[in-house]
């Protein structure tokens, strides 16, 4: 029963009008009041600075993008002789890398441009300063969504007319958004948490001056880095989850011989979702009312993404009886709905963990008044622990979703089928992305615009708005890493699969070849093994250099805000303090600090690869997803619950532990401090890091098989399993 | 070219010769002088805090041990109908759970009565000192070696004479040590560190009385925490590793169907290391000079194990030229001095990471200046990095030692005798374990000893030779550590191979069904990875529950130190404290604490196991031993990197960060007290976690596999590779 529709109408048209909606809406949020000229002044500082950064870090990455470009180019030309599909890999890389950071780019644009808004809209109430901020961070959502959706299509549409191995063609859009967006996150996370590091120091503990103090030299550069950080590294982190989780199934349909109406069904599915993310965000609006408006906002927020849910639900049940047969329908509609109870569950366990309504945050706060190192001890342990219900529910969406795709997905072989499914699960799990970073971008504008009540001097009344606006922000920053990390599991392992397949068929071309070969990969071969421990290795390694790194450089960001107060009378008000100068240190160390670990993450796969073979390679990859996946859930998740036994001593909500100044605070102060680094820096790196391990290696796949069939190491783990197989 | 001796006669003989020695040692140690009344009179109360510990905690553990032992042999008896077999495999089980009872009771008795004698010895200089805590340390190392191995060769010299399926007979051995040894490991943790942070938190931090004052509530039950930690914790720990690598390489070498003059090979291999460690001990002797005693003390210590290292290399070269032929001695030679080179270097990587004479250290001390926070997260970032040298140089022992195996060890398949390589690898690692742990055990006598002298007040003289022994016992003591955790490692990989070999034979006794079943295993398979995932949860609970339960222990100790001090008039010395009551509240808390965790590993593979089939076992196997590896290295090191360089600057090593009570003291104080559930907790148990997974899941297999064929959710991936296999 396939319509007499272009099976591609929806995946093309869809994103069209939520690209049309956001252009309405950025022109909305642009034409508010942009507040008095000391707002505008340094809401424009904070925009130039982030500007500015964002444009030297693209500069950075230029040459880098370029060699990689031409090195996919001359691999492709080489193992197939053809100057078109090497052409065309390189068109998929650049467009991969550009979307990803203009995904960033006009996120930045957007958010740095309203908090001034947001702010001036907040002399009037909330009702009014929460339109302005949600809007704004829609923009972000639906571009982000829209571009994702809009690339893989076209590309899609185009490469499978003009080339028969399309998917390799295909393939490179996804290393090109999980690169681009590796730098973003690496760089964004060093700068942002040096740039805090470096500001509060001096400011709040050694000076004793408030944050956000218009007197601190660090706190332009601070609320530049919430921008680079937070903003453009996680639209481009989940981006490239998007990216990445739509051309894995992409390969793994052209691979498994899967029909190709599950190519379009899978892009209309996310389209459908984009169009109930439009309907979903209109639940925003009117007057928020009751005794506490920030739990009222919230509970508005929290209803714009169920209501996107059930309505993607309903749409995507109809669409699939209507595009396949009833059975298909049931396990595509099951499997894809399994993917939206994941994020809405995944994004409630993180709330769990993280906010200080509930226990974990409140009995840290209680450790605070023991001390710093029970802090710290208790954060840490319940980091550990929240990793677990996050970890079960992907395994138990991997299960079903397989079972289903197993038993009712038409292919080749139902192993294929089932590997299908647990496709459709990552992909509607990603295709929320567009409501959920909505809600994630509404949080760094009202934190912004909070900064901006302090710094231009607006009063206590206007302060109450923002800070409301800010407790509900920081509340979806923090659930939003829970989504992104999950997203990042899930993709990843859709994209090993595909990697192994592609791998195996370049290694073995020969017929019924693929039985051998996957003997390989058994898990007692010693090259696998030793893959995995690589995988590890990488981790451990990549995390410890980023938590280094954030250290190095706010303590040269420290010397120099000393050095001011020292030499000048910024602190009597007398003199001006030198942003430039902070914000420059920052983005030099950010720049300077964020490459030898991308490229590290970039190089170990084909390193791994030629030198002990494919096999190997699998290892690392699954290493690198069994120790980063949970690793990543700990830090984001230790970090943002210290960050809220924090708020929860300063707000008051636990009266006996004292409030701001007290020892429970000065205890709490040091585990939000020891977080900062956990959750916006080393945690959310290492979800690119997962998924660039994997995109490298889909793309050098057929290289590296290649090169492991006359490699004698890459041998070894050959013969031994032919052995095996033989006997 | 076989002797013509008996086999085994070696193993059986030598370690009789070490136990007479340790026999010899210990009544050696005991005869010195006991020191005066006061220290007679603190000595004998820490001896029977400990002892009183044990006894409760045996008491605990001995109805679950008594339970699980029918449950195997129930278990046996169904499957195989043998009442014979059943009745071994309780005996093997209930020799193991004793034998590591044993070595840690043992061990205690002398560390605890020999303190007071090197305290004593103290007063004449540091020759005599020495002498008296390295013989004291070395009764522990080489008992624990001598009953290692002779408990294996026994039950293999009558086993393999009385049944067939000897191996199976055997495997409850590692079982039963790696049960007791988990319990021991937990429970000892939580004590020793409780009692630790309840002590210094109300004497040092809120007092500010000096560690280890007698007026301390608290200050006998910190004592008697090192010792069941430290001393029966490492001991039974690392006697696990022992025995489960004898079993596992017993098993292999069954299920291989390896020529049995390697099963002796294996056993003499070790006695010929425990001989050489008899020689290597003897390098202690005589008069300590130079300038820095303890630099020169070190030295001394250190050569005992590379002299050790030395003769055993070159008797194990001529014997195995003696027993086997020149290729395959070559190959055994290499594998095993390849696990002695591991063994070293992981001593020396720790000790690069932990030592406040290298860079690591220094490092974060001079972090301490800046803040809390830095200490924290430079400490954490070094503790990441210092796992990967070490996994790295497991990896190459993996691959170096798989690869002489399969090329020169005689088995039905290359690849058998590849592993066979590995297991060689793991014993040349572990059959050191007589001589680390004699220089390990040197620790927590000299700790004590130390301890001693401070709360007897032997005078600052005295202090200064007591003082300058615990700085070298803490070297080894972290050192052991990452001994002890790659030793755990490589271990858990020997018994996983067996696992697979063994729960294949009984899914598929037809013939040839190892290929199919081994296809099962492949990566790609959504029960393995949904295994895996299990494996890291199991983890992340296990660590955070142990590291939560020292906090709430603390917290209750600490309520009662503060409430003496409050009552009675024992800090103006006039009353005495309640050492009893602080001893009690450790106790008690470690006992209720310990077995759900301990619990939890025992029964999550045997849930997994007979609800997802064998193998997702084997995949909740692997996510163990990856996620759990690096995590034990690193909480271990940075654990000891926090707590070296707290004492850099107490040593005012560093004269601009100050001493004791200057900020940077303080700073890293608080990095210390984080590192002490972390280095002598958490990650100690993770070791014997990681091992009893393997030994549970060893001993079940059988049932486990026969379940799994039976079993719809098991049987699924049998199906789907099954039919990859078929096409």
């Amino acid at each position: 029963m396939v319509t007499s529709l272009n099976p591609l109408s929806l995946p093309l048209v869809i994103p069209l009008i939520g690209l049309a909606y956001a252009l309405y809406n950025t022109h909305w949020v642009l034409s508010r009041d942009p507040g008095d000229e000391k707002l505008k002044w340094i809401s424009d500082l904070i925009a130039k600075g982030a500007g500015a950064f964002l444009k030297r870090e693209y500069k950075v990455i230029l040459p880098t993008g370029l060699i990689l470009m031409l090195i996919i180019g001359a691999t492709y030309y080489l193992l197939f002789h053809s100057p078109s599909l090497a052409a065309y890999s390189m068109l998929s890389f650049a467009l991969g890398a550009v979307g990803s950071g203009l995904a960033g780019y006009i996120g930045m644009y957007v958010t740095t441009r309203s908090a001034s808004r947001t702010a001036a809209a907040a002399r009037g109430g909330i009702d009014e300063a929460l339109k302005v901020s949600f809007r704004a961070g829609s923009v972000m959502g639906i571009i982000l969504a829209s571009v994702a959706v809009l690339t893989v299509s076209s590309l899609y549409l185009a490469y499978s007319a003009l080339v028969k191995d399309w998917a390799l063609a295909i393939a490179p859009v996804a290393l090109g958004a999980s690169l681009m967006s590796l730098f973003i996150r690496v760089a964004g996370g060093i700068y942002t948490k040096a740039a805090d590091w470096g500001a509060d120091m001096v400011g709040k503990v050694e000076s004793n001056i408030p944050e956000d103090d218009p007197r601190n030299p660090g706190v332009i550069a601070d609320n530049v880095g919430d921008n680079v950080g937070d903003v453009a590294g996680m639209a481009s982190d989940v981006y490239e989850s998007f990216i990445v989780v739509l051309t894995g199934s992409l390969i793994l349909i052209s691979v498994f011989n899967i029909p190709k109406v599950f190519a379009s069904l899978i892009l209309s599915v996310t389209s459908l979702v984009l169009l109930s993310t439009l309907l979903g965000i209109q639940v925003v609006r009117g007057r928020v009312s009751g005794r506490d408006l920030a739990l009222a906002s919230m509970r508005k927020l929290g209803n714009s993404l169920i209501v996107t849910v059930i309505i993607s639900s309903l749409l995507i049940i109809i669409y699939s009886i209507l595009v396949v047969k009833p059975l298909e329908a049931m396990a595509l509609s099951i499997s894809v709905i399994m993917g939206f109870v994941t994020a809405v569950a995944v994004l409630y366990i993180t709330q769990y963990f993280t906010h200080y309504t509930y226990g974990p945050v409140k009995d840290i706060a209680k450790q605070a008044s023991l001390s710093a190192s029970n802090v710290i001890v208790a954060g840490y342990s319940y980091g550990l622990l929240s990793a677990t219900p996050v970890i079960l529910i992907v395994a138990v969406a991997l299960g079903v979703s397989f079972y289903l795709g197993y038993v009712y997905i038409p292919a080749s072989m139902p192993i294929e089928g089932g590997i299908m499914g647990t496709a459709l699960a990552s992909v509607g799990l990603l295709s929320l992305a567009g409501i959920v970073i909505s809600l994630d971008s509404y949080g760094p504008v009202s934190d912004n615009a909070n900064g901006l009540v302090e710094m231009a001097g607006l009063g206590d009344e206007t302060r109450m708005v923002t800070d409301a606006l800010d407790a509900i922000g920081n509340t979806y920053k923090a659930t939003t890493k829970g989504y992104a990390i999950a997203s990042a599991g899930l993709a990843s392992l859709v994209l090993f699969i595909g990697f192994i397949y592609e791998a195996v068929s370049y290694s073995n071309p020969a017929n019924g070849a693929l039985t051998v070969a996957l003997n390989y990969l058994n898990v007692i071969n010693p090259l696998l093994l030793v893959g995995i421990l690589m995988g590890a290795v990488l981790v451990y390694v990549f995390s410890s250099r980023l938590l280094t790194a954030v250290g190095k450089a706010a303590s040269e960001l420290v010397e120099e805000i000393r050095r001011q107060f020292r030499t000048r009378r910024i602190l009597e008000g007398l003199d001006k303090p030198d942003y430039d100068r902070a914000i420059d240190i920052a983005t030099r160390h950010a720049l300077r600090e964020f490459m030898p670990p991308a490229l590290l993450a970039v190089a170990m796969p084909i390193i791994v690869g030629l030198t002990l073979g494919w096999v190997a390679l699998a290892g690392l990859i699954l290493g690198t997803i069994i120790v980063g996946f949970p690793r990543a859930l700990l830090m984001a998740n230790a970090g943002g619950a210290w960050d809220n036994a924090k708020k929860l001593i300063e707000a008051m909500l636990d009266p006996e532990l004292g409030g701001k100044g007290s020892v429970a605070h000065k205890n709490a102060v040091i585990g939000d401090v020891v977080g900062d680094p956990f959750k916006d820096t080393a945690g959310p790196s290492l979800n690119p890091l997962i998924k660039v391990v994997n995109t490298v290696s889909i793309v050098f796949a057929p290289a590296v098989a290649m090169v492991s069939a006359v490699n004698p190491v890459a041998h070894l783990g050959y013969l031994i399993l032919l052995l095996i197989h033989l006997l």
